[in-house]
């Protein structure tokens, strides 16, 4: 099964937290579970903030990708149109809310889980949560824009 | 003249965005200028977005730690102390909000400028922002929390 960031067209795999091509980065992989978007990430063991928990700009990050992923997939589902379809959707994140409700613990499976709260013509708002061992640790919200033609570079 | 982040102590020193012993990470140094406190950083080339953009997970992780060395700065500040001084402060995440409000060319060096809005009790609240080249591209906001004791493992 192919992720959302697998269709993303090639020019646009380059970024640090979900691009394909990008070796230095994250590349993570966001799948549908029904109506919620997942994605399931094992940070490394230098990715610590306080020993033993996880670095909360690795947690932002991954929400942050995750989500900007789940505006273009639920864009795809909401034109009832493949994702492999033309034009390819692909979302900047216009803002970035995060609250660590409790640490999180470095070593774990990390389980980003996002539901879509509304499209707004090209604006799309998520809600995830991070969850480790089934415990939810954090909680964020973007609003994600579909990338204007003069981003497109 | 010494960095924010030079007198957390060590076992505390390990945060891949702020913590100098943490050879992976970002290992950002801020500093007083004035009032505002203030981190510069020159991204790495695979810190990409969209090509030729900052990445906005990074822009987010900057932030965050920015702010936790400025709320236990602003906290020594408060009680008139010196930085070496014991028990040391030393502040974690409690929430972070970042608007991307332009595109942030990746290249230049990136200032980071804060400026304490308040402290109550244990919190404190620093709000940011991101400039290259004298324009701000990016502004967030952290209410920082003082680590409690449990936490300093």
């Amino acid at each position: 099964m192919r992720a959302f960031q697998d269709y993303y067209p090639d020019h646009l795999s380059h970024c640090y937290g979900c691009g394909r091509l990008n070796e230095h980065g994250y590349r993570i992989q966001t799948f549908w579970e029904g109506d919620d978007s997942v994605t399931r990430y094992v940070p490394e063991a230098f990715h610590t903030a306080v020993p033993g928990l996880v670095y909360g700009g690795l947690l932002a990050s991954l929400i942050d990708c995750h989500s900007t992923g789940t505006a273009a997939a639920a864009m795809y589902r909401a034109e009832n149109r493949a994702m492999d379809s033309s034009p390819p959707f692909r979302f900047v994140t216009g803002s970035l809310q995060v609250h660590y409700l409790r640490p999180t613990p470095l070593g774990p499976e990390l389980v980003i889980r996002g539901r879509v709260q509304e499209i707004v013509r090209r604006k799309v708002t998520i809600a995830s949560t991070v969850q480790v061992d089934g415990v939810v640790t954090v909680r964020g919200e973007v609003v994600a824009i579909q990338m204007p033609e003069n981003l497109d570079i």
